[in-house]
């Protein structure tokens, strides 16, 4: 039996005004359903309604995320230990997370409380820098962990190491470790493969690699992959979580990633079509319309 | 001073109906000007209309193609001996050569009897097939020459010499000789980039090469480049011109590619804009409409 | 407890002559052991040794398989029913199937047989090739199953479904889809990630696609995959099987393919280091050597 | 008739011991005949020597460059006003630039004192950028101009345009415009296309860009070139020059690159191999070797 969704707790891109007036359509078609409804004190802020109270979405049933997929991925990091169910509502854009569209609102959110939804566990990176054997920094991922150049017009020296074992060692921009939910994001652009959402696997995407053979490779979704930096002049680097979150590494850094912990719980109407998604995000099949020829 | 284009040839793409009604749109603008209208007996008969009679387009002083890149890539060939321009029309779907829209058609043609156009000299690629020394087949192509493997699942090996230099030996599907003309159409299918039309220049792209280093190669438009095929069993081969005309090739022969002869002309009316195509054929900039994010 | 190995099956590249002196090397190592050998009647003739006789390598309890990964492919297929584990002895070229080289022979069949391996199984694709609802041909791949064109010059048109749902229509020259064992070999070369071997997965990888953005798919290793050859003209294609084994199929031709059955057992000696196999392969690193500098 | 060559320049990257030690060498084959030798005063010191004095290179005959790549492409941007010609000699390390190898020093350096050289024109590329129609910072390239974000996971957006067209809108991590020199440099890594040396063009290699069918272009020699970043939040941006001066470029600046001016003058001994160099570099035709197979 699937749960009853009473408290649903409202996250939005706040200075996005498409956002807050989906937000709204939202809440007027929310309001009379007898669910409670709560937000952040600045989101009740901008919506002049009674029917929403301030409370923490991490402590609801169901959290409705309005936005782009930047929003869908903080609010996942955010709210990863609590796991809570999200459900992405775009405004206006498209998104691989954010795929409910404003105009399918009211009754896609209508099928979802009723239950008539299909939940994907959607695989959280969890990475670590150790300098020296200390962890130094730590933090969440839901695309992917990036471990890349910081100074101008240097590459970057590193060892990939998977599950102990000494994979590679690379000069380029940076690598890419990505989930299936980030495949579609930037590893796609730095050539790495789309991976289907419900396969265990992290992709290992060099960025601009100077080896032309050093190519992506895919392996288990519970690989414990290892970015060592070299202990050469050449290595100012950073490591970017969902392009979000940032810390520096340096010669002789380590950066542990992994996916341990609770993956987020991301939440589709039980219509939800992965390839008719990918379809549209990619344009595919668009040049039969146009009439590209070769 | 331009030309005046007394005579005007007409060439289309005789199985789409979209083609003969463009046709007949052309001819429909174009009788009342004087202008002799001339096509084959074939395209004669499909017309119904007193103003076009039978003479062969090689003749007249402009030829209008209606159809689609393949219908120009086809008659260009045939009419390069001739030096006649060419404009290309396209029958509702937009072309790269065939770039003129039906529903530009009248302001479009007028401007390029005007006067008021460029021209664009296409180099075209002639090449020979040679065994035990002569020459066995030969033919012309205005996007690309390729040599590619026609066993199932077989690479072939060959060797890439330019203006008597060796390159490199290849195992791969194949290999792609492309004019600048040809580098949006399989070349960068097959990881080429993009040679403006402007750029004297030839594009060498290996297709699926076993070895990841191998990679596409931009020489001088005046190159003299030879496939020699390795003399192995895994050499049943095709030399293919155009995607439209091909010959066999096997162990031991060689394939010599130069862009010698004249260059086929095409006119586009003088508000022609390559990038602009570019952008609508590749659909660049959609994803800004679409909101694709990473 | 690991099984004992009595019986011993002996295959070979037998017109490789570096092959067949591999196993004369072999077989004069093993004979003294009290194993029985057994080969083919063709393998037999080619030993002039009192040690090995007559048998079909099937009935043995581990085939040594002495060429290189052609010869691998070709045996696993064949020996697929059976549940044979095998173990790859290239003949001087280093191979990602037939990984033990001829100057290590001893010590590494040494470690197999007294237990001291690992037993990796490799995934075997089916393929079957469906018209009008009727299978007319079927065959197993352990590298990849791959859907080309055969027309000179001539992208085909496809479908792709997976698990029921379409994924997406196609023009390219082909369609590959491969095991993690295939995925560093033709797939690589058309733009492909590594898999690695333990992962349960199959990579899609389209070879040529017109569509730029008809990016490589990795999905799980028990999906139904399905390739719906279009209704057009330009569907002459051929299925091909580890590059060995091919049918023809046209248009309309449905092609299905998944991982059932049993997989190959590959069985390396215990400090088999994927990794390592793939740098030596792909030459990472040789840069840092060599000086390639930018 | 060729030059003499009286008085050579000597340049090297002092910091290298391989480089000094191959220096030396260079003076003791050189002293001897009776050229003048002349080198920056903390070149001199290292020497020992009393055949080299103190002068500016700049004002020689022809200057020798020990080092790698970088240290001729460092000296060739630093000569390029005066015209002087290059000799490039790595310490060790085989470079696109310095391709004379230590063990070939001497009858290499005596072929081209001889005039038994080949001269080649390398293009320089001239940036400027522009903040409010002024130029704020300028500099020269012989490999590359890069247009790249600095900021920590954050793509940039940016307008192309050559030749006061524009091009395409782009949201990347950045874009190199590159000679053909570059063209084997980090160009390559960002999947641009190899640019035959003698060949009057320039590559457009967009980096990770957003949109898939966003692929490099190439373009004239003499096109003029604009990047203009896009007036958003997210254009914290840099212009680099051949991976060692950069400068930073922010929101609504124009950079504008062109290869005006004079190119540099890469002297080459006359048995000099461009596609034996690449074969080398790149290391074609080692899977030959080593057994890659598929």
């Amino acid at each position: 039996m699937k749960q009853p969704f009473k408290t649903l707790g409202l996250v939005v891109k706040r200075h996005d005004p498409r956002a807050v007036e989906t937000l709204r359509t939202a809440v007027m078609h929310l309001a009379p359903s007898g669910r409670k409804l709560i937000a952040a004190a600045e989101t009740v802020a901008l919506l002049d309604s009674a029917s929403v109270t301030v409370g923490n979405p991490a402590s609801s049933d169901l959290v409705l995320v309005i936005g782009g997929d930047g929003t869908l991925l903080h609010t996942a990091r955010l709210l990863a230990p609590h796991k809570v169910p999200l459900v992405g509502i775009n405004a206006g854009r498209l998104g691989f997370l954010a795929d409910i569209r404003p105009e399918d609102l009211a009754p896609s959110l209508d099928a979802v409380l009723d239950g008539d939804y299909v939940e994907e566990p959607r695989a959280l990176l969890q990475a670590e820098v150790y300098r020296n054997g200390e962890v130094t920094w730590q933090g969440t991922a839901l695309n992917d962990v990036v471990v890349q150049k910081c100074d101008a017009g240097r590459m970057i020296e590193f060892e990939t190491h998977v599950d102990g074992s000494y994979v590679c060692g690379h000069r380029a921009d940076g690598i890419i470790i990505s989930t299936p939910t980030g495949s579609t994001a930037y590893a796609l652009s730095a050539g790495g493969p789309i991976l289907h959402p419900r396969l265990d696997a992290l992709a290992i995407v060099p960025i601009c690699p100077h080896t032309l053979s050093d190519r992506p490779i895919v392996v288990n979704g519970n690989a414990r992959i290892e970015i060592r930096m070299r202990d050469t002049e050449s290595t100012n680097a950073q490591v970017v979580l969902d392009g979000q979150n940032h810390a520096d590494v340096g010669a002789g850094d380590h950066v542990r990633i992994s996916a341990n912990g609770a993956p987020a719980r991301l939440l589709h109407p039980a219509n939800h079509d992965y390839y008719k998604l990918l379809r549209q995000k990619l344009h595919w099949g668009r040049d039969h319309e146009s009439g590209l020829e070769r």
